[in-house]
């Protein structure tokens, strides 16, 4: 059974349990442009504390570096070492786990522009993407169409610029089968200002459904992040606990990686949802927001 | 065992089965912009022979006033009434079977102005679909979002013009359960000019993931389209031929209707494709091309 963390004591037994703690960050730590009560304090009491913290998210749109200024807008300071997004997942994934041959080394992008920059950092050359060429409406003579012998793979996010031109290029690369496929993450949906939009699973989706191909997906929960994020960091997973306020990504991504769980319920889920799971299904810790843990302590 | 038409006899004796002879139309009449060999002087034939032509097509990015045009660029002349698309099929359904109440009585669109059209015809108003102002870019102050209370349906189909901002809006009005959720149809590519590029299933795939819901597919091979069509003409199945390109759609599409089945393998089939099914599932006849009819008969 899930357990509610209402007093001082219970947070204090909690905390004692972790050394490092992984938070996804909207809906929990903000919620479109709003931070939420008591983040600030929380971070700054758990740093204090000597925890570890790592910042890990779906959102493919920003790099780890874009992804700092996010924070500092919110008056949050990390640093890009400690952000794990899934488009810098994805580029890890290609660059040590799918090793491109050198003759099949770039990179077709169906997503913005985060994925571009974390493709670069690693070494990987990028075509599409945000290429404004794009943006033109699709005709039989796009010069897309010519397509690119050195790409390997397809790397497929959240994409607002998507339209028929991107999906109909992206589609004749996926029709080679030696050409990768690979999901930054498959979130069916992107809530955004109260809104429920389309999120980064449903784009891709359609070219999965158009080239009849599975991606491999990078994001949360599958547990290629959870290694690659071990690896970076080099911590315990049983002292260790992920936040999140999804139980079908950030609390299934948490259980299955071995690590304590805390649900917040500043974003999508409510209790009945976790009281409709198995016992075993159900996170660990739950609680009405992250600032709650500042709050009790005091 | 799908018997293979190659001789005069052979062609007279199927012929002699069917008063009734429904036609796929890409793949089948013409290819992309190029019409197939000895297609005019077969369906000149058939006439002459008194049997009913009658045209499904699953494209439902063409009203049928604006597929005769279609035609009549290919030097074949037939009327509005002979053709049945899967953009009508949807008004139909909308208007017959769905039967929206007054309140809720509009459309959204996703797709183009052949729903459009076909939806005046049966007098429902529609929103959406080629709306120029739906090409902007998605933001959060789209007016769109603002959305229509008397909608009480979504049709999607193929869409060349699909954006963010159209799939954004399209799963707002699927987010309302009350709202229906109709497919002109669900291929899932869109052959064009030797290219595969993708089809309405595609597009469809996207909001149907984000929202989590299912439409109602109107296309072959629905039978609900079956029973408009025959509603619609008249005729005995058992004395009807379906002839197309595709063993998936055009195919199971007669073959569930109790009809005839003719395969031509001037699309995307192949002899090999056949004979990896079930006798049960082949069709029951195939040829080369349709123009074969013409040919072995002189």
């Amino acid at each position: 059974m899930s357990q509610k963390l209402t007093t001082k004591q219970e947070v204090e037994q909690f905390l004692s349990q972790y050394d490092t703690f992984l938070f996804d960050c909207d809906g929990v730590l903000w919620l479109g442009t709003h931070i939420l009560p008591k983040v600030v304090e929380t971070l700054t009491l758990l740093r204090s504390l000597g925890k570890k913290l790592i910042f890990v998210t779906n959102n493919s749109t920003k790099s780890r570096r874009e992804y700092t200024q996010k924070f500092e807008k919110f008056g949050l300071t990390v640093t890009a070492e400690e952000i794990f997004g899934s488009a810098f997942a994805s580029a890890v994934y290609l660059k040590n786990v799918a090793k491109l041959p050198k003759e099949k080394s770039k990179v077709w992008v169906l997503g913005q522009s985060g994925i571009e920059e974390e493709l670069a950092e690693v070494g990987i050359e990028s075509l599409g993407g945000s290429n404004q060429a794009l943006d033109e409406e699709f005709t039989t003579e796009s010069p897309f169409l010519k397509l690119d012998p050195e790409v390997g793979a397809v790397i497929a996010g959240l994409d607002t610029k998507v339209n028929y031109h991107r999906l109909a290029i992206t589609l004749q690369y996926l029709l080679q089968p030696d050409v990768k496929f690979i999901a930054t993450n498959i979130d069916s949906t992107y809530p955004q200002k109260g809104m429920i939009l389309p999120g980064a699973g449903s784009i891709i989706e359609s070219v999965a459904f158009a080239s009849g191909r599975t991606p491999v997906a990078c994001g949360k929960p599958n547990q290629a992040m959870m290694e690659a994020i071990v690896a970076q960091h080099g911590f315990d997973k049983k002292r260790a606990c992920m936040v999140g306020d999804r139980l079908n990504t950030d609390m299934k991504f948490g259980r299955d990686g071995g690590l304590g769980t805390l649900l917040v319920l500043t974003g999508i889920e409510t209790v009945d949802k976790i009281h409709a799971l198995e016992a075993s299904e159900q996170p660990l810790y739950f609680a009405d927001k992250l600032g709650d843990i500042f709050e009790l302590l005091q």
